[in-house]
């Protein structure tokens, strides 16, 4: 990629609990959003009250090659789900007033195992989650619309999209909406290793004596697909059983691994911000 | 349950898409929250810029015994996880105020299979969300922040909170904060069953030919508990190894005969809210 390779930190999203964990990588934050099925959504429907609102959505970091080769590097997140007209009227009002968009955040977690220490205080889960901010709009032009149609289609099950009956018709292109983010800042966090006590626990005999102490690794398995009641096809095809297989390997495998990593840096009290 | 068995169907919370698969039922509302391993939830920061942030975080919905024996049967939803001195203050700034809290969204996604239909408009997933509003303050009676605390625990593992080294102690009490929101608007959406497409492509002999439609069922596999270096117990503890085939069992179950049921019931072309 062209660009930095890491998201500025602000105040927007410097993490200040956990710092050792946290990153501003650029290709680890984008690797979480793309590899989580739901992206949680956030934005505040009524700009006269603070309460927010947050929806599930599919979603994919990517750069448009049009952007790109216009000279624009810096990826974009592109939304699928329920475009609410309440939605796409703050993009559009906001977008009419001279601002970037609707203020969006973004939240994408995945959980990759249960770590059982010795005190419930202790008690973690190994995960990865990235939470990005910035400016929606509504993506107007055909092209792009349907390269993100297409990236998003893939990225739930790759090769799918030209496995499928294509492209969008007119009626479809309508009811279609997808919502482009631009990244105003960016953090991730990471967790990852065995589990880890306080010193006043790991010096208690008695305690160490009693508790069982380690890692439930956890993942999202695919089992055999099911197939519908309309379906022709004799047999599952190969974009859908290769991505099964493949992903339950390396899915179990990061799960597996993280379970058995070093603790990460021992954390220092300190004031939270 | 005391309390009446729907939530009320506001201006807040209504879902005006895809309405059949909506649903205001507390009891299913609170199952998906309570067997969510993560909750989003979002708060604006600074109520002069209508910007939201997400952030996860480990919850639950209940009612504290002392709430019910003074006759206040409405569930509360309690959160964990780190409360920033930020949300905190917001929370207490709220309440000093004379308003109710913070106000919050938290929203709960499962995602229970793929459903790979003949075109990338009709794919979907099995899935079962739900999305809270209400109002959060933190919690400061000692005994209902206890009664919380081991409620988390013991939602990430039954009875993990019993064996452990507890009750928490004071350095640990005061670095641990539970947030607790009143709910004044929820709502649910479950999808399961087998594709479903439009009336055009289920007439297209060629598209019905070439696409395999079906389901691909996923669900969050625990595999098996990995000690961690200080651990002595010889065996898993039946609390674990219990709960882990126990679990596995029950979710894969869910998601294979999802992917079986019917359709939901067609959709009917409406205007979107």
């Amino acid at each position: 990629m062209d660009e930095s390779t890491t998201y500025p930190q602000t105040v927007a999203n410097k993490v200040n609990r956990y710092k050792h964990q946290a990153t501003y990588d650029v290709d680890t934050i984008h690797g979480i959003v793309n590899s989580t099925p739901v992206l949680h959504v956030s934005f505040v429907p009524d700009p006269a009250i603070p309460a927010p609102i947050v929806i599930p959505m599919i979603g994919q970091m990517a750069l448009f090659p049009r952007d790109e080769a216009n000279g624009n590097s810096t990826w974009k997140c592109y939304l699928h789900g329920y475009v609410s007209s309440r939605l796409m009227n703050l993009a559009d009002t906001a977008v009419k007033r001279g601002e970037e968009g609707i203020p969006l955040c973004v939240a994408a977690t995945k959980v990759d195992g249960f770590v059982l220490s010795l005190t419930p205080y202790s008690h973690n889960y190994n995960y990865r989650s990235a939470v990005l901010q910035g400016f929606g709009t509504i993506v107007e032009d055909i092209d792009e619309k349907i390269w993100a149609m297409k990236l998003i289609t893939n990225s739930v099950v790759p090769d799918r999209y030209e496995n499928t009956r294509v492209p969008p018709d007119n009626a479809e292109m309508q009811s279609t909406r997808i919502l482009k983010m631009s990244i105003t800042a960016a953090s991730g966090k990471v967790r990852e290793g065995v589990p880890e006590d306080e010193r006043k626990d790991m010096k208690n005999e008695a305690v160490l004596d009693a508790v069982w102490t380690g890692v439930v690794p956890v993942y999202e398995k695919f089992v055999e697909p099911v197939s519908g009641p309309y379906n022709r096809m004799q047999r599952i095809p190969e974009h859908v059983s290769k991505f099964v297989n493949e992903e339950n390997a390396r899915r179990e495998e990061y799960a597996r691994e993280a379970a058995k990593k070093p603790a990460p840096v021992k954390r220092v009290k300190k004031s939270e911000d």
